[in-house]
């Protein structure tokens, strides 16, 4: 029993499209999912966010759970009434932001303790607990609780790390039980060690997941080795299950990641770029605080369709941007989340017509030209 | 020759209700004008600020003249465009935020210098300034330069600067000259004292304006004392005119000057209580910050028909409020706008109706019952 069907509708080397059915809605992949990371897709309303193009979102456990708390929400009717978004709702497990953000963490067999970073509170997070917090919101794709390892660790430190969250992966499942449709989802660790992945995938994949997440990149290894770990991962993932990998990224990462069999992403660059006044643009990002744009009559990117580049010139947004309207961060989080949704229907398209491989030489060639010219 | 048509449509005592026709599209007046200081109503896109009915929005000269300057919004095609709103456009003539914003000002007969409080660069703002910068930015109603006298001040104080106000006005006046389709209101000035506030309109008369505003109230004086001011000066204002109070108000100030033949209104009060997280109501203002609002699954107002009002919870609206998020402005923001406007058409529909005494004073006693009830 699975809370989705997934079906792939074309193959291009690696490279799949497909369509995740799901009591929600259906999502095409390889999907981009906004991160609404506190019950909000930042400066945005959710029906805006739904017409970029997205069909998913990513909550956050650990932002939730510490406000406005999991038991709160379910009373609320659960995380889709909550936030207004009806659509299918991914939540991670919270163990990544427990590692980042919280205060005072500490890790035993039996889960991480910590001090939230909103109030001081201690909180505790087992896999039994981040399990029962993400059916508490309602969330139609449910992560286990993982440990992710700073990057670099010895290859010693990862693969102790590792085996810890495989044994959180197997209480992680047991406590999702069966779930009608609901899907939980795996995490593949071990670092940049080949061996260690696949052992891991092989963990995972013996467990049985509705679907592999990929964890710990993106974490300052630089994306050679991040295409690296992919190379020696995806081979050891079930072909018929989505792939998603976590946290990733700029659209170059993504192009290349969709190339190599990669299904789902999350990222938080285009709403946090959007909020800091940068723009994605196929000939790459552009800052609109820079000068030259001051007196600029052009739209963002003429061939996109969302309010900023329908509406407003250049000049505009850099007005805005400098004076602090939250207006710009309004436009620019559309503008991004609308080029993130365009640049995966490209590659889906380009699946579909089996030139994958050539729509990501294309895209690279184009976006990192443009890139190197906004640098001033 | 006018740059609108002032067509009254009910009397009902001193209250009116009116169209003004202008070339960019029609006011039904009373009007409230949320303001959109630095070419942006904050937190809202132009197309959401119509969709609560605003039909016409202020701009500040004083922000736009130092960011992005009134030459380059010129070279831009002007504010409407710059900014994506097209229909009117009404302007102050950045007297009043000289007065209240700017560093180092120095006030001579011919004008005022000033220091920018974005960069510390040197201005001069005179009679003559002013109106070429409303003009180069397109606006469709344009305010003369004025003295803005502090309150309290002593009569001979406000004797003095009325007197510099209205040579200023005389010279404003000539600077705008005549203008197809856009129009130039004078400014009443003369504190709280009646027979200063009459001169100043009957002197105003004299030189001829398109409409008339009445200026430097609600500046700590209270609502009493306003009151008494607009009923000493609307008797001395053309009755075939617009009559524009300016910077008023909250709510009940509104109603009541409505009441005594106010014609138009603007205030950053909706827009700013929005970013703190207020909320107004029929049954008064409501702190979102409130803990009581944390599991209120109820609407803000279950007869408003915004965003915020049909999609959301207050228990979700005090979330995003606490948490710092931007959605949370903007779903205020929203919704006070579009019950500014509501009250307007109510009021409107009161004055049609031969009742608005028995409107303002219903909704006082509803608003004013329930202000006290949130005071916690």
């Amino acid at each position: 029993m699975s809370g989705h069907r997934f079906e792939i509708l074309a193959i291009d080397g690696a490279a799949r499209s497909g369509s995740l059915h799901m009591k929600r809605g259906t999502v095409s992949t390889p999907a981009f999912m906004p991160v609404g990371t506190a019950g909000s897709v930042k400066a945005m309303l959710p029906e805006s966010v739904a017409e970029t193009g997205a069909e998913i979102v990513l909550g956050n456990t650990y932002h939730l759970m510490l406000r406005p708390g999991a038991e709160r929400i379910a009373r609320l009717g659960a995380l889709h009434k909550f936030m207004n978004w009806p659509r299918p709702i991914l939540t991670d497990s919270g163990g990544f932001q427990v590692m980042s953000l919280a205060n005072l963490r500490k890790i035993t067999e039996e889960g991480v303790r910590f001090r939230s970073h909103v109030d001081g509170a201690e909180h505790f997070l087992s896999p039994e607990r981040a399990m029962e917090i993400q059916r508490l919101l309602g969330s139609d794709i449910q992560m286990v609780l993982d440990e992710c390892a700073p990057f670099p660790s010895t290859e010693g430190q990862i693969e102790k790390s590792l085996a810890l969250s495989m044994r959180w992966a197997k209480r992680s499942k047991a406590a999702f039980g069966e779930q009608e449709q609901h899907s939980c989802f795996g995490i593949v660790q071990g670092g940049v060690y080949p061996h260690l992945r696949r052992r891991s995938a092989e963990e995972l994949t013996a467990i049985g997941f509705d679907g592999y997440a990929i964890g710990g990149l993106a974490v300052g290894e630089g994306q050679a080795a991040m295409f690296e770990v992919l190379e020696a991962t995806i081979p050891h993932l079930s072909p018929n299950h989505p792939r998603y990998l976590m946290g990733v990224g700029k659209p170059d990462d993504i192009v290349g990641a969709a190339l190599r069999g990669i299904d789902m992403f999350d990222c938080v660059l285009p709403t946090r770029s959007g909020r800091n006044g940068q723009a994605f643009t196929w000939k790459g990002p552009l800052n609109l605080r820079n000068a030259r744009h001051a007196e600029d009559e052009a739209p963002l990117d003429a061939t996109c369709s969302c309010p900023a580049c329908r509406s407003y010139s250049r000049a505009y947004l850099h007005h805005v941007v400098k004076s602090g309207e939250i207006i710009a961060s309004m436009l620019l989080t559309w503008h991004n989340l609308t080029f993130f949704q365009d640049v995966m229907r490209a590659f889906r398209a380009a699946v579909a017509g089996k030139n994958a491989a050539s729509f990501a030489r294309n895209f690279l060639a184009d976006y990192r030209a443009g890139e190197s010219e906004d640098s001033g």
